[in-house]
Protein backbone atom coordinates (compact mmCIF):
# COMPACT_ATOMS: atom_id res chain seq x y z
CA UNK A 1 0.00 0.00 0.00
CA UNK A 2 1.49 3.23 -0.96
CA UNK A 3 1.32 6.88 -0.20
CA UNK A 4 -1.09 7.48 -2.65
CA UNK A 5 -4.13 5.74 -0.72
CA UNK A 6 -4.74 8.26 1.96
CA UNK A 7 -5.74 10.46 -0.22
CA UNK A 8 -7.41 8.67 -3.76
CA UNK A 9 -7.32 4.73 -3.64
CA UNK A 10 -9.66 3.97 -5.67
CA UNK A 11 -9.77 6.54 -8.76
CA UNK A 12 -5.69 7.70 -8.47
CA UNK A 13 -3.60 7.67 -11.44
CA UNK A 14 -0.29 7.70 -10.80
CA UNK A 15 2.00 10.20 -12.90
CA UNK A 16 4.58 9.71 -14.89
CA UNK A 17 8.21 11.88 -14.18
CA UNK A 18 7.60 13.70 -17.46
CA UNK A 19 4.05 14.75 -16.30
CA UNK A 20 5.33 15.69 -13.20
CA UNK A 21 7.98 18.23 -14.37
CA UNK A 22 5.28 19.67 -16.92
CA UNK A 23 3.36 20.51 -13.67
CA UNK A 24 6.36 21.87 -12.15
CA UNK A 25 6.81 23.84 -15.05
CA UNK A 26 3.57 25.62 -15.14
CA UNK A 27 3.60 26.83 -11.47
CA UNK A 28 5.45 29.13 -9.70
CA UNK A 29 4.32 28.66 -5.96
CA UNK A 30 4.86 24.89 -3.74
CA UNK A 31 6.20 23.74 -0.78
CA UNK A 32 9.68 23.25 0.59
CA UNK A 33 9.95 21.04 3.55
CA UNK A 34 12.86 20.53 6.02
CA UNK A 35 13.33 18.34 8.99
CA UNK A 36 14.74 19.48 12.44
CA UNK A 37 14.77 18.00 15.63
CA UNK A 38 11.17 18.53 16.21
CA UNK A 39 9.94 17.36 13.08
CA UNK A 40 8.62 18.04 9.76
CA UNK A 41 8.59 22.14 8.57
CA UNK A 42 6.41 22.69 5.66
CA UNK A 43 6.70 26.58 4.06
CA UNK A 44 5.10 27.87 0.96
CA UNK A 45 7.82 29.25 -1.27
CA UNK A 46 7.75 31.05 -4.46
CA UNK A 47 9.80 28.32 -7.20
CA UNK A 48 11.13 28.29 -10.53
CA UNK A 49 12.98 25.16 -12.58
CA UNK A 50 16.74 24.43 -13.83
CA UNK A 51 16.40 21.60 -15.83
CA UNK A 52 15.41 19.28 -13.41
CA UNK A 53 16.24 21.33 -10.14
CA UNK A 54 14.17 23.71 -7.84
CA UNK A 55 15.55 27.05 -7.46
CA UNK A 56 14.35 29.36 -4.81
CA UNK A 57 15.19 32.62 -3.35
CA UNK A 58 16.41 33.18 -0.11
CA UNK A 59 17.55 35.79 2.50
CA UNK A 60 21.31 34.14 3.23
CA UNK A 61 21.07 34.20 7.03
CA UNK A 62 17.47 33.44 7.55
CA UNK A 63 16.43 30.02 8.96
CA UNK A 64 15.17 28.79 6.35
CA UNK A 65 18.20 29.39 4.13
CA UNK A 66 20.23 27.59 7.20
CA UNK A 67 18.36 24.41 7.43
CA UNK A 68 18.79 24.10 3.65
CA UNK A 69 22.62 23.99 3.06
CA UNK A 70 23.27 20.98 2.11
CA UNK A 71 20.40 18.91 4.03
CA UNK A 72 17.54 16.31 2.86
CA UNK A 73 14.32 18.55 1.73
CA UNK A 74 11.53 18.01 -0.25
CA UNK A 75 9.37 20.48 -2.42
CA UNK A 76 5.20 19.34 -2.67
CA UNK A 77 3.00 21.64 -5.02
CA UNK A 78 -1.06 20.12 -5.32
CA UNK A 79 -4.07 21.34 -6.43
CA UNK A 80 -7.39 20.42 -5.57
CA UNK A 81 -10.83 21.06 -6.80
CA UNK A 82 -13.54 21.03 -3.66
CA UNK A 83 -16.64 20.77 -6.17
CA UNK A 84 -15.55 17.60 -7.88
CA UNK A 85 -13.70 16.06 -4.80
CA UNK A 86 -10.21 15.54 -6.99
CA UNK A 87 -6.79 16.81 -7.72
CA UNK A 88 -3.30 15.96 -7.93
CA UNK A 89 0.11 16.42 -6.39
CA UNK A 90 3.50 16.41 -6.68
CA UNK A 91 6.59 15.28 -4.20
CA UNK A 92 10.22 15.90 -5.07
CA UNK A 93 12.39 14.11 -2.45
CA UNK A 94 16.36 15.12 -2.51
CA UNK A 95 18.65 17.39 -1.24
CA UNK A 96 18.84 21.07 -1.06
CA UNK A 97 22.34 22.67 -1.40
CA UNK A 98 23.73 26.83 -1.82
CA UNK A 99 24.36 27.64 -5.23
CA UNK A 100 27.58 29.76 -5.13
CA UNK A 101 26.56 32.81 -6.60
CA UNK A 102 30.01 32.64 -9.04
CA UNK A 103 27.52 30.24 -11.51
CA UNK A 104 24.55 31.53 -11.94
CA UNK A 105 21.49 30.50 -13.72
CA UNK A 106 20.38 32.57 -16.93
CA UNK A 107 18.50 35.40 -15.67
CA UNK A 108 15.28 34.45 -16.76
CA UNK A 109 15.40 31.26 -14.96
CA UNK A 110 15.54 32.55 -11.88
CA UNK A 111 12.92 32.52 -9.07
CA UNK A 112 10.93 35.93 -8.71
CA UNK A 113 9.88 36.15 -5.05
CA UNK A 114 6.24 38.29 -4.47
CA UNK A 115 8.31 39.37 -1.75
CA UNK A 116 10.38 42.23 -1.62
CA UNK A 117 13.65 42.51 0.65
CA UNK A 118 16.83 41.02 0.12
CA UNK A 119 17.15 37.73 -1.23
CA UNK A 120 20.67 36.70 -2.81
CA UNK A 121 20.70 33.09 -1.71
CA UNK A 122 19.42 30.83 -4.65
CA UNK A 123 19.31 27.57 -3.04
CA UNK A 124 18.33 24.49 -5.15
CA UNK A 125 16.61 20.92 -4.58
CA UNK A 126 18.20 18.27 -6.31
CA UNK A 127 15.44 15.50 -6.29
CA UNK A 128 16.58 11.46 -6.00
CA UNK A 129 12.84 10.81 -6.63
CA UNK A 130 9.47 12.60 -8.40
CA UNK A 131 6.27 11.29 -7.72
CA UNK A 132 2.62 12.44 -8.59
CA UNK A 133 -0.87 11.15 -8.65
CA UNK A 134 -3.85 12.66 -9.99
CA UNK A 135 -7.21 11.92 -8.12
CA UNK A 136 -9.93 11.57 -10.52
CA UNK A 137 -13.60 12.78 -10.01
CA UNK A 138 -15.66 10.38 -8.50
CA UNK B 1 14.80 36.45 11.18
CA UNK B 2 11.97 33.99 11.25
CA UNK B 3 10.59 31.06 8.82
CA UNK B 4 8.06 33.71 7.32
CA UNK B 5 10.88 36.30 5.72
CA UNK B 6 11.10 33.98 2.92
CA UNK B 7 7.89 34.76 1.55
CA UNK B 8 6.71 37.60 2.67
CA UNK B 9 8.94 40.15 4.62
CA UNK B 10 7.33 43.28 4.07
CA UNK B 11 3.83 43.14 3.98
CA UNK B 12 3.16 40.30 6.54
CA UNK B 13 1.21 39.98 9.12
CA UNK B 14 1.67 37.20 11.90
CA UNK B 15 -1.54 35.35 12.32
CA UNK B 16 -2.68 34.86 16.27
CA UNK B 17 -3.49 31.23 17.04
CA UNK B 18 -7.15 31.95 17.27
CA UNK B 19 -7.08 32.94 14.05
CA UNK B 20 -4.77 30.00 12.63
CA UNK B 21 -7.81 27.52 14.17
CA UNK B 22 -10.23 29.61 12.30
CA UNK B 23 -8.74 29.10 9.84
CA UNK B 24 -8.16 25.34 9.44
CA UNK B 25 -12.05 24.75 10.49
CA UNK B 26 -13.11 26.79 7.66
CA UNK B 27 -11.23 24.27 5.18
CA UNK B 28 -10.84 20.31 4.68
CA UNK B 29 -8.03 19.69 2.53
CA UNK B 30 -4.66 20.01 3.73
CA UNK B 31 -1.20 18.64 3.81
CA UNK B 32 0.22 16.12 6.53
CA UNK B 33 4.57 16.16 6.54
CA UNK B 34 6.24 13.47 8.22
CA UNK B 35 10.37 12.26 8.47
CA UNK B 36 11.79 9.35 7.18
CA UNK B 37 15.34 8.75 6.90
CA UNK B 38 15.13 9.84 3.24
CA UNK B 39 13.88 13.59 4.42
CA UNK B 40 10.45 15.12 4.94
CA UNK B 41 7.71 13.33 2.99
CA UNK B 42 4.41 16.10 2.38
CA UNK B 43 0.72 14.80 1.26
CA UNK B 44 -2.33 16.10 0.87
CA UNK B 45 -5.02 14.86 3.14
CA UNK B 46 -9.00 15.44 4.24
CA UNK B 47 -9.09 16.25 7.59
CA UNK B 48 -11.68 17.46 9.69
CA UNK B 49 -10.83 19.16 14.09
CA UNK B 50 -11.34 17.57 17.16
CA UNK B 51 -11.02 20.69 19.50
CA UNK B 52 -7.53 21.55 19.13
CA UNK B 53 -6.17 18.90 17.14
CA UNK B 54 -6.07 17.03 13.45
CA UNK B 55 -8.03 14.49 12.64
CA UNK B 56 -7.19 12.36 9.42
CA UNK B 57 -8.47 9.06 8.25
CA UNK B 58 -6.52 6.24 6.75
CA UNK B 59 -6.16 2.57 6.19
CA UNK B 60 -4.77 0.86 9.03
CA UNK B 61 -1.94 -0.37 7.34
CA UNK B 62 -0.77 2.29 4.73
CA UNK B 63 2.43 3.59 4.50
CA UNK B 64 1.14 6.89 5.82
CA UNK B 65 -0.65 4.80 9.13
CA UNK B 66 2.41 3.57 9.86
CA UNK B 67 4.56 6.42 10.22
CA UNK B 68 2.17 8.44 11.62
CA UNK B 69 1.99 6.24 15.10
CA UNK B 70 3.44 8.20 17.73
CA UNK B 71 5.46 10.38 15.67
CA UNK B 72 7.06 13.95 15.00
CA UNK B 73 4.48 15.07 12.24
CA UNK B 74 3.39 18.46 11.05
CA UNK B 75 0.30 19.78 9.37
CA UNK B 76 0.16 22.81 6.81
CA UNK B 77 -2.48 24.62 4.76
CA UNK B 78 -2.06 27.94 3.13
CA UNK B 79 -3.81 29.45 -0.24
CA UNK B 80 -2.76 32.14 -2.17
CA UNK B 81 -3.75 34.34 -5.00
CA UNK B 82 -1.71 34.41 -7.90
CA UNK B 83 -2.92 38.00 -9.33
CA UNK B 84 -2.23 39.54 -6.07
CA UNK B 85 0.72 37.75 -5.40
CA UNK B 86 -0.76 37.42 -1.64
CA UNK B 87 -1.93 34.57 0.47
CA UNK B 88 -1.71 32.80 4.18
CA UNK B 89 -0.23 29.73 5.55
CA UNK B 90 -0.80 27.75 8.82
CA UNK B 91 1.66 25.63 10.11
CA UNK B 92 1.21 23.14 12.92
CA UNK B 93 3.74 21.43 14.49
CA UNK B 94 3.24 17.98 17.15
CA UNK B 95 2.94 14.22 17.29
CA UNK B 96 0.80 12.02 15.62
CA UNK B 97 -0.87 9.29 17.45
CA UNK B 98 -3.48 6.38 16.54
CA UNK B 99 -6.70 6.71 18.10
CA UNK B 100 -8.22 3.98 19.76
CA UNK B 101 -11.24 3.01 18.29
CA UNK B 102 -12.99 2.52 21.62
CA UNK B 103 -12.86 5.75 21.74
CA UNK B 104 -14.02 7.66 18.85
CA UNK B 105 -14.96 11.09 18.04
CA UNK B 106 -18.48 12.21 17.94
CA UNK B 107 -19.55 11.25 14.50
CA UNK B 108 -19.89 14.58 12.98
CA UNK B 109 -16.55 15.40 13.27
CA UNK B 110 -15.16 13.03 11.72
CA UNK B 111 -13.06 13.73 8.21
CA UNK B 112 -14.78 12.81 5.44
CA UNK B 113 -12.11 11.38 3.13
CA UNK B 114 -13.16 11.85 -0.95
CA UNK B 115 -11.82 8.67 -2.06
CA UNK B 116 -13.59 5.49 -0.70
CA UNK B 117 -11.65 2.54 0.42
CA UNK B 118 -11.33 1.06 3.98
CA UNK B 119 -10.28 3.87 5.86
CA UNK B 120 -10.99 2.31 9.58
CA UNK B 121 -7.70 4.52 10.87
CA UNK B 122 -8.14 7.65 12.99
CA UNK B 123 -5.15 9.15 13.24
CA UNK B 124 -4.64 12.91 15.52
CA UNK B 125 -2.13 15.43 14.83
CA UNK B 126 -1.75 17.39 18.29
CA UNK B 127 0.06 20.37 18.39
CA UNK B 128 2.92 21.94 20.36
CA UNK B 129 2.74 24.53 18.20
CA UNK B 130 0.63 26.57 15.62
CA UNK B 131 1.35 29.68 13.73
CA UNK B 132 0.10 31.13 10.97
CA UNK B 133 1.47 34.34 7.86
CA UNK B 134 -0.34 36.31 5.79
CA UNK B 135 1.10 37.74 2.97
CA UNK B 136 -0.86 41.35 2.14
CA UNK B 137 -1.30 42.44 -1.40
CA UNK B 138 1.57 44.63 -2.40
Amino acid sequence: VSDAEHWFPSHVRHLAEEECWEILADHDVGRVAYCDDRGPVVLPVNYSLDRQAILIRLAPYSRLAVQLEDALASFQIDEYDNFNQSGWSVLLRGKATHVETAAPSAEGDQPFPWAEGERSLLVRITPDEITGRRLLPA
